[in-house]
């Protein structure tokens, strides 16, 4: 057997114990009694601590060298030469790490999850305090074990958009921004009328509803699940087991969107090539491209003029309160431009300064320029500053996002990467897909499927987030794509 | 740091793996999507390896040894010697077997069981017969790594019920093959009218009212679950995650009764001693045990009169159809004896005789006194000599049960020995709770869950088998409590 083989063999169930982790993880969020947290808990610490123990193995790091020279002078796009590449860098970053740092990382992680809830139930940031500087504390330990680096959020970044750095983004942010104020105040509509989009709305309808969306986009149910859950995600252990999740608010039918959020995350999963299945490779790219993904059928699709041409009338038939609002008045109603407090509920407009005033304000932190019982005055004030909003408490601002107790830091700005990443796909994909509004306006989705099957999905892992872009567009990472699709769709588009 | 503590921080993590092949089972039975088999089968196999190498390291005899030289002169029914000694004896088994042959034992069960499925559904004996015969080589083999017992059929039934003989079990088994003959053929009440157990049940009644039983036996929904499933089974992942599962048949009301059943598997985990948790002495006593537990509750409670004396005007709020059938009539057709050719499906009386004729043919299998081809005739044989019953086809005989398809021979006995069990253990309860059958009688099942806690539960896998009963009742297992329950309650009790 050669080493590249044998590197697969090695690999392949340090990938199981990742997929374990995800079947783990979902089960405690859907499933699982609730006294059970504690078990899980312990479960998920030895599964960590065996993937992480195998992969940065000297064993690991000898095959690698081996299957190195094995592949030289192999296509440099071929599966082996990639995967080579990909483990590499995996494993270098991984060796840098102790094994004790990761675990008092995932420790201090699972303790402050509680106290940010009760935290953020009372609003109050002060009990919050310590755990947080703890968890930031962890991450600057983290970024020690790295040299060689431009600044430091940059680790922190490649762990959620790998080869990404801090500068590239902040680049497309800045530009975002420029436009994004005055854009919004622009584009505001707050006379808008979407009251009836509060109401009553019975959770077993809103479930049909979501089923049947899902179903039509092309869920399948001998490889997909759709289960309720408080806070919506996707999930899997393998592109034949896919599980998304919703949330059914009786007062809204915001379900929906969620709904075909979470189809766009479960369709990447589900179409990555099973020829790559138990590799590192095999995985999904980086969350930036999952939320491209997410975002395209959330908003390109699903907040589309086409789409709801096919869909509405499901919905007024589902939702009999719906049966006096006409087409236009809904359509408007989903789209209304108004700037608010949470981000989860911004409209497509807003929603990139949601992501950017966090993406600052981490910045801020991980150069120490903002001290931590701080974070609530500088939040306020950029939210006063971008969005023109007083925030009236801190559950309706600094606290409102989970990421920062689970000391994730660097997640949030692959939302806007993903955000704007999706206008650009989706630009591609109407090109090459001549009849593609039409089709959806039919209700067929399946030629959108097997382009981003083609274009996106089956790169999966092999390539950098922005090779994968540009594999798949054409082009770098560009705000103008996404800048004009607000100004088309939201100046002239939307009627009142 | 100790060498006992040091044992113990090493076997915690191959517990929390078994535990987590338990949750990923009931997930693969219960919630996963059909096709994600095949990522299952690559997980399992994954966690499996990883539990077996830890666990057959050599640092795990190496700590074994000095533990062993720590815990000498300690009070010998201590947790830490009981442990010592436990995982003395499972080190030493699992030292002796290859991990290939596992692996390939594995794989062939795994194998097998849909071969099976199909062999079921079509009759089709010889279709089933290369699986049979792989999986059955295998056991020789596996038999071959042990030396040193009396006979080979000792090695098979050790995995399911450690420390037990076959000549033990014959012993006991002959005993009640005596009685059990003429006994059936005295208590057979073919002419009890049960027809009414027949018709229209419908799953959401069913449901509730399954819910509504092991509600008032005393599970708790924040540390456990009921879900449905094709074949019910009780699992969990810890003291604080236990789940058991029925299955809604529309056309019968037996549900019930195996959700009574499985709640007595869910309630010895869930009442398993937490002290012991993250260790081998932790888990379960054996398979005949956990029976003993079942049956308890499916029997001794779930089918006595004070049990329905209390419920059934429950049932018959469920169920309009029984509100013609008194008590009486409805008590008298759910103990309706009669042998019939289905194993799960026997009632109490003749139950007995099915396992029997199960573990004559293991015993026949492995001692090579059967050639695998001529099972149907023997099995056919037997069920006309012990319950005077003609096999119509293979799939109401030889290939009814899963167990051999998994490579599961020694299995079977245990289904018996806990039912024998069940009556010894019940015994000693009523005689230590004066009132419990009042307490029955009005719903009350505090001090029963207590008893068993306190003189079953408790002990854990710290004794054997037999040793645990003893410490329960002050006997080794006996069949004389058991034909003399059968004759009180079927010669005496059961109104026509």
């Amino acid at each position: 057997m050669s080493s590249l083989e044998a590197l697969k063999d090695r690999l392949a169930p340090v990938v199981d114990l990742w997929r374990i982790m995800r079947v783990l993880s979902w089960d405690q969020q859907t499933m699982m009694p609730a006294a059970g947290a504690g078990h899980r808990a312990e479960q998920m610490g030895t599964v960590q601590l065996l993937a992480h123990r195998l992969f940065v193995d000297d064993e690991t790091g000898r095959l690698l060298e081996q299957a190195t020279r094995e592949t030289e002078g192999q296509d440099p796009d071929s599966d082996d030469v990639r995967l080579v590449a990909v483990v590499r860098r995996d494993y270098d970053k991984a060796r840098r790490v102790p094994a004790e740092l990761r675990a008092e990382m995932a420790r201090a992680a699972a303790g402050a999850r509680p106290v940010w809830v009760k935290a953020k139930a009372d609003s109050d940031f002060a009990a919050f305090l310590p755990a947080l500087e703890r968890n930031v504390e962890l991450r600057f330990r983290y970024i020690e074990c790295f040299d060689d680096v431009d600044e430091p959020y940059d680790i922190l970044l490649d762990d959620f958009e790998p080869q990404t750095s801090t500068a590239e983004v902040r680049e497309t942010f800045e530009e975002l921004k420029t436009h994004l104020v005055p854009l919004i105040a622009d584009l505001r509509r707050d006379d808008v009328d979407d009251s009836f989009l509060g109401g009553d709305f019975p959770p077993a309808q809103q479930e049909a509803l979501d089923k049947s969306v899902v179903e039509l986009f092309g869920m399948r149910p001998d490889t997909w699940r759709l289960d309720p859950t408080v806070h919506p995600f996707a999930s899997g252990a393998g592109v034949d087991d896919i599980r998304i999740t919703t949330n059914y608010d009786p007062a809204t039918m915001k379900s929906l969107f969620s709904t075909m959020h979470e189809y766009g995350h479960g369709l990447y999963n589900h179409q990555l090539p099973r020829e790559l299945g138990r590799l590192p490779t095999g995985a999904p790219c980086s969350l930036g491209i999952h939320e491209s993904q997410s975002r395209l059928w959330e908003n390109m699709v699903g907040r589309s003029m086409p789409f709801w041409r096919f869909f509405y009338p499901r919905v007024q038939e589902a939702f009999p309160n719906l049966g006096e609002i006409d087409l236009d008045r809904f359509f408007a109603a989903i789209n209304k431009v108004q700037p608010s407090l949470i981000r989860i509920k911004a409209d497509e407009v807003t929603y990139g300064m949601h992501v950017i005033l966090r993406f600052e304000l981490e910045q801020d932190i991980v150069n120490r320029r903002v001290a931590l019982r701080d974070l609530p005055e500088a939040w306020n004030a950029k939210m006063k500053e971008y969005l023109g909003l007083d925030v009236p408490d801190d559950a309706h601002g600094v606290l409102q996002d989970t990421h920062w107790a689970g000391g994730m830091i660097g997640y949030f700005p692959t939302y806007l990467l993903g955000t704007v990443m999706s206008v650009q796909i989706w630009e591609q994909a109407t090109n090459d897909v001549a009849d593609l509004e039409e089709q959806i306006e039919r209700g067929q989705f399946g030629a959108l499927r097997e382009w981003l099957r083609e274009h996106v999905h089956r790169q999966a892992r092999k390539y950098s987030p922005q090779e994968t872009l540009r594999r798949a567009t054409g082009s770098a990472i560009d705000a103008k794509p996404y800048l004009a699709y607000l100004e088309s769709k939201y100046r002239a588009g939307i009627a009142v």
